[in-house]
């Protein structure tokens, strides 16, 4: 290994994009690889993680974490092997996640490392997904904005997605009625096919808001928002008395340097008595391990589905974040290195 | 009192405004109390309420209690006195307040009436404002959904008016810091001076969204929202992280019927992990004995203080609404009969 490791491969920020990040502003070099210092350690990445939350990292008006500053590794999450340790409690082959960036090889301490990877009967990459925080994300907005009870109508956005697809399982195992609203026929097969939406609604045909209506006639109970904007508009309008919408993401928003307009929601919330709620995972660190106990166990049951979108190669970093919002994934996307 | 109980003055709903109500939606008539049922109560009303809330009433298009028909007594708290009864439960002489309308006397049964009056030692106005539904409403909104902690920064829209005013001055008992946004000079003052808030905006001066970043370094932690709109889209850029926006009124929105757009919300939220809840006191009527009990007790103590705007007689009522979102009253409106 040793003589692979004064060549690491990194994709750095070049420049700040207004809107979505384009292949453009991400540059592929070749770093070397410091000597570790005590407490340190070198991680392989196998799998880097793709996440449309990338976009707001690199935004510059701010966010819950610090912009990636131009120059720097592209900040992501990913899962690989030690292969090097200079701190006791990691050793050399353990599998870990955390945050990594853009990198073949990276030099980090335990603060960076979200958990060891101990479920190793289940594939690596999913560290990445539904075992890591699109579905701890689902898991834990549910059951702690969502408060889903039985035979409640949850909504959910980007419902063919990462954790719109969990969540919509997760609300099911949970005793609700689910309603997927996703773009294309396609990803609407999916998500009544594989992952068991009641009603899957593509939201561009012209009459998805008359069959919304119809699919939820004693009003929305949960709105597990990922999209924000004029789908989440026509869902508004349908809240339950005492409904609880999660803002999880707001990825219909191209640009929030223009602030966007739309109908104003306080008439819905005072007369529904609903509550509008943001949700950040990284708030919940201290509930990952029983969450994840929770996802694993139903995924090697069954229970909960999932899907990768894998690419191949660091050449496709650059790329990925623009290709998410172009909505070219089908499942969670991950770039697969070794 | 018998040879007056043949003619009762009341106030009908005549048309539906598309606005806010205006006098000629309301005629003045003089009807007849029938003979009362078993199980029934008469009730003579002392003092008429006043609420921003009867516009919703009355509007069309829904809200959380049916519309008042036209040709109906027009809805309202009152206050009054048992003067004659069929249900052994309450007494000729008890003071109570209810769901009386806009008449001088009302022939309810008991489900119409929210409480005896017990607290005799204060006036029987009270039950309308500070020990009704108004500081009801600043108690519980900010007990239940605000939750206040020692130390946090609320702000507080209506901050001279009846629940505003409240609101304002229960946080700072609980050890907050308090900012009041109402309009005008005078009632900036009063808000200082008489309620106790920390600043006190008007937000009708063309710095008032620079003195309100000012008065708020660290954040809002807690937005008492009773106008939506324009104010609010203000206040909003604000939060602090884990803060609480309760919805509590939409004063500043004349017309819902044509729905009116403004920065969408989500972002905010999201990165703010906040938390905007919809309020409505009706859905809290076990919580009224310990709240007017905790309410009775600061205003006698001095700790709790109110204004009342009081108008003599009937023929103010048609006027009424009209002139709260004329912003005419100083505190508390009420009609006084008797």
């Amino acid at each position: 290994l040793k003589p692979l490791l004064c060549a690491n491969r990194q994709v750095l920020l070049r420049s700040r994009p207004t809107g979505i990040a384009q292949a453009e502003n991400f540059e592929l070099v070749s770093g070397l690889i410091p000597e570790l210092q005590d407490g340190q350690i070198l991680v392989r990445n196998h799998y880097l993680s793709v996440e449309p939350a990338m976009r707001g990292w690199i935004a510059d008006i701010g966010n819950y974490l610090a912009p990636v500053a131009i120059g720097e590794v592209m900040r992501s999450i990913a899962a690989g092997l030690v292969v090097e340790s200079k701190d006791a409690h990691y050793a050399v082959g353990d599998a870990v996640t955390g945050w990594f960036g853009w990198q073949e090889f990276a030099v980090v301490t335990a603060d960076r490392i979200i958990r060891k990877v101990t479920d190793n009967d289940l594939p690596l990459s999913l560290s990445l997904g539904i075992l890591g925080i699109n579905g701890l994300t689902a898991h834990l907005a549910l059951t702690k904005i969502g408060l889903p009870m039985p035979n409640e109508t949850v909504v959910v956005t980007t419902a063919a997605g990462a954790v719109g697809s969990a969540a919509g399982q997760i609300a099911k195992l949970m005793g609700c009625r689910t309603i997927g609203i996703t773009r294309g026929a396609q990803k609407v097969d999916l998500c009544r096919d594989l992952f068991g939406f009641d009603v899957a609604l593509d939201y561009t045909a012209p009459d998805w808001r008359e069959k919304l209506l119809l699919a939820c006639p004693d009003g929305i109970d949960i709105y597990f928002d990922n999209v924000a904007g004029p789908i989440s508009d026509a869902v508004h309008g349908h809240l339950a008395q005492n409904s609880r919408v999660i803002i999880c993401g707001t990825a219909s928003i191209e640009d929030w340097s223009h602030w966007p307009q739309g109908p104003r929601i306080e008439r819905h919330l005072l007369v529904k008595r609903a509550r509008m709620q943001g949700f950040v995972i990284f708030d919940h660190q201290d509930d990952y391990p029983a969450s994840i106990t929770q996802l694993a166990t139903w995924v090697r049951t069954g229970a909960l589905r999932y899907q990768e979108d894998i690419l191949m190669g660091m050449e496709c970093c650059p790329d990925a974040i623009a290709g998410l919002y172009r909505g070219e994934n089908f499942g969670k996307r991950v770039i697969r290195l070794v």
